[in-house]
């Protein structure tokens, strides 16, 4: 597995892959890696779905990103103390099959007087994008730039940032960038937390409260299930099982338009996403599930 | 020639002139072509200036965009009678060794829905972005956008639009866009005017009077050359060239620091450019030199 520090080393790390007729799959993260992680790593593998099928099995390139990027957190968020560990990530990295692993420093990505930024309007507007103003700026800009040194074919992300996901795909539609966009489903703990970087910060007593988060959206599915199509009853369920955890303050609880994000019309009558955020002390946390009409 | 006008025909087009290994050259413009895109569109044949020399030539292919983009014209702009000529346009795009021409509809780059804007901060606040605020935000997106189409090697810019030029610059290098950017010369008509396709607005009497601007750059250069190295004195020197033109209005007259744009104090002790823009009434010409110390 190669380590790469810089961008003509990624460069010529794809462009020998290339000249092999290699396809290059790409999972961009901020380390700290869990299963989560791994489990894009290993999607990253298989055949884009844009591709037609080959006729002869094509070469599998599969290249991790890891940088903590700091022009998505906020002044007051956790930038500083964003829990890194770069040899066990390495190590995480081989295991699950990485051929190379690239570990930009800050100034290889946004070296003295960077000018640039790319902004999705609308779908940055709700959610995640209320509370942490510039932070969709922040990732778009990275991610673009991300995709740009690689040049990869197909770029996978975890579903659990869904906000994230859609907008990088609207981004990525918008923009032309040639490159297809593929969610992964959540990958969950035993007793059904997300898994998250962030979930080291987390107590004891926090770390069960959290389970609330998981919970919440299987009450919701539940009543789903049963027939309930009202938005603001849903919220509700989920806002109940929320509030009955200690320690739990709810930054947001929405059921929204699953593609475009929009705020959702009563009886729901289009797949939606049911997407919360809930603080723990400082810690913060995001999980979601798409109710499928 | 091949005319192509949609975004899955230029990419199978360049993936074509790849598998031959051929280098892309790129030339995106608002058409009414005149001598000064068609230098471009031959200069795109030779290779790149980034690239290390190859050992056996490479082949060139070169391809020009014609698109009048409507999101870099203001509301009060002349975007729906800027001048069109496509069958003129294609017959010189073919003269100068084009392989391909894009001329994509606008619903083709803007599918109902865009939402999604490539912003250059400080670069894009003085000259022509003072007087046309989101100009370059419209210019950015799309450039990135043609890019990413094209999926280019080099992508060739007119010297004229010197402010477009360095903004497209640092959004390349900004967001490590594997593209070249490189400029070209200004072309001018025998009497100094610099070409544009808004030259046609022009009626006789104003067509004699934009000489101005050419004569006050020349003027300007001179007082330089001659040792003047302070820029307010310089400005006025072209000041009172243009002035003296009849129905001349000044939009600005700025000598910048000639990449980053930014304010120069005096004396002038780096490489500026002379910026213009003048209005003859209802059309507005730019024009610029570089003084290099």
């Amino acid at each position: 597995m190669e380590i790469l520090r810089d961008i003509a080393g990624v460069r010529a790390f794809v462009a020998a892959a290339r000249r092999r007729g290699a396809r290059i799959g790409f999972v961009p993260t901020m380390g700290f890696l869990h299963d989560g992680h791994l489990s894009l790593m290993r999607a990253a593998r298989r055949p884009a779905e844009a591709r037609a099928p080959a006729l002869a099995p094509v070469e599998a390139v599969v290249i991790a990103s890891i940088f903590v990027n700091p022009t998505q957190f906020g002044p007051n968020e956790d930038f500083s103390r964003y829990p890194r560990d770069e040899p066990g990530d390495l190590e995480k990295c081989r295991a699950a099959g990485c051929d190379a692993v690239f570990l930009p420093p800050v100034e290889v990505m946004y070296p003295s007087g960077h000018r640039t930024t790319v902004h999705v309007d609308a779908l940055t507007g709700p959610l995640c994008g209320a509370s942490r103003p510039g932070h969709f700026d922040g990732v778009c800009t990275v991610v673009l730039k991300l995709f740009s040194i690689v040049g990869c074919d197909v770029a996978l992300f975890g579903e659990k940032d869904y906000q994230q996901l859609a907008v990088i795909r609207k981004m990525a539609t918008d923009l032309d960038l040639p490159v297809e966009v593929r969610g992964h489903p959540i990958v969950r703990e035993a007793d059904g937390l997300a898994m998250s970087s962030r979930n080291v910060y987390l107590d004891p007593t926090q770390r069960v409260s959290a389970r609330s988060l998981s919970a919440a959206l299987a009450a919701t599915r539940a009543a789903f299930e049963a027939g309930e199509r009202g938005a603001r009853t849903l919220e509700a369920v989920a806002r109940g099982v929320i509030e009955a955890a200690p320690g739990a303050e709810i930054d947001y609880i929405e059921i929204r338009d699953a593609v475009t994000l929009a705020a959702v019309t009563q009886p729901i009558d289009t797949d939606v996403v049911l997407a919360l955020a809930v603080r723990f002390g400082r810690t913060r946390l995001i999980d979601n599930t798409v109710l499928a009409v």
